[in-house]
């Protein structure tokens, strides 16, 4: 199905466009933005970062807030931004709260009858939105990698070892890594996928790591040490750390002093993860 | 009198913090940002710019969307971001468009009655609030300059040409140029100084550059060609380019294809701008 512009931008020597299509995963309008540097050959085909966001945003707010396009455009990559949840449903209940609901998709394919015709954000975001991108822009299959922040960090961490040959790198701000352990992670699980906390596992990033690692490729994960959630237990990232110790697989975990939650943090270290992808997307 | 802190963020190494204050020029509250980059030795006086924003924005839109503090950082010079009006007063009228009243002070001293006493926005931002600056952060008072968006850009050359000792460089992004010959100018004027368009020259670029040019310091310009306000005649970059070259003025003046009047345009070159102050703020 075909894809509109809504809206389009020059940024940082490129294109930043907005899109919205018809979502065959979530039976609902969605909308998504991507960065395409400028200076790209016709024929050519350059690497692909998926950015993944946080409870309560859209695909706009890494866009205006992130900073990250100068780097992207250094370093000749696209950038892919997708939505956080379907939109334009009416579910009763669906709007109420931030952390469940519109804005708060989770990344995975809900179970439970009431979510489960349009929550399927994992299916969107790990197969309808990436053959759309490979149909519409000029990113080589074979060079993608995904980040993502807080409960996007999460989706990232989880939908590449979901998918381990999928993705080249993969990174994280301030991610949720164990959500069948925290708050958040609890609410969305039940609300989701039901009681059964054995259901929860594959969308655990500290269960699949243990379940299925070490992978090949390298994980970057920055937590600021002022962050709010990460005091209140919402984030965990030391059990991510414990799993990936225990299991040999291949992290950098920098904790960040006096950093918090917010895009401020992000737009400090975005251009040390758009390089960390580059390294392994990039020839040189 | 004092300032208090709303809120503070630690970004590119530095801290971000908002305030608020009672102004004695405005007789209303006031909010301002400030960054202070990291790692300046505790009895060391740093350089300082400030910017000021355009019509609609607050002292938010440059923290949030602008993407400037790792240059601010690189450079170890500090930004400081007032809001664009008085904020807090109910003048009848005041809320009523998005180019006249609140979020709209044009950085002018009003005239006419009904504003006289609050819009007084150049008093603010070239008397009170550089002593406030200076008072409470470790800026260099002999090396500071100024930069602006839109009617923020009119405001810094209009308030460095007013004051020319005051500021060491000149920037803008997009800047109303000659507000006397475009819509938002005259609206402006008629509204805060009256229909006697001689009381509108002292704020007009084009005319003070005409009246009082050359300046010692040089002055950088940044219009993106698809930008719709550019298009429309409200900026008139030509006009001052003209000025300048009759009078010998050293301009930087540059047309970039493709961008419009957006913070992704802004974002694009800020760096750029933040080394051409550096340029005239360090000693290197």
């Amino acid at each position: 199905m075909g894809i509109n512009v809504k809206s389009k931008w020059k940024v940082a020597g490129g294109i930043l466009s907005q899109y919205e299509h018809q979502s065959t995963s979530t039976k609902t309008g969605m909308t998504f933005s991507v960065f395409v540097p400028g200076d790209v050959p016709g024929d050519a085909k350059i690497p692909g970062i998926y950015y993944l966001s946080g409870l309560t945003c859209t695909d706009e707010n890494f866009c205006q807030k992130a900073g990250a396009f100068s780097s992207a455009a250094k370093h000749k990559v696209a950038l892919i931004l997708p939505d956080t949840s379907p939109r334009g449903t009416d579910i009763p209940g669906e709007h109420d709260s931030y952390d469940f609901g519109s804005g708060a998709g989770f990344y995975l394919n809900a179970t439970e009858d009431k979510w489960s015709e349009n929550y399927r954000m994992y299916d969107y975001v790990c197969v309808e939105l990436p053959k759309i991108v490979l149909d519409n822009f000029p990113i080589d299959p074979d060079r993608v990698s995904i980040m993502g922040h807080s409960m996007g960090g999460h989706g990232a961490l989880t939908i590449a070892m979901k998918n381990p040959t999928s993705y080249k790198s993969v990174s994280a701000f301030a991610p949720i890594c164990n959500p069948s352990k925290c708050a958040w992670g609890v609410k969305a699980f039940t609300g989701y996928l039901g009681a059964d906390e054995s259901a929860w596992l594959e969308y655990d990033a500290v269960e699949l790591m243990k379940s299925f690692g070490p992978f090949k490729f390298e994980i970057l994960l920055d937590q600021g040490s002022s962050d709010n959630f990460y005091q209140q237990k919402q984030l965990l990232p030391e059990a991510f750390e414990q799993a990936c110790n225990e299991k040999g697989q291949v992290l950098k975990f920098n904790m960040q002093a006096g950093y918090d939650h917010s895009y401020y943090f992000i737009s400090t270290f975005v251009p040390d993860h758009i390089d960390f992808h580059a390294n392994f997307l990039l020839d040189n």
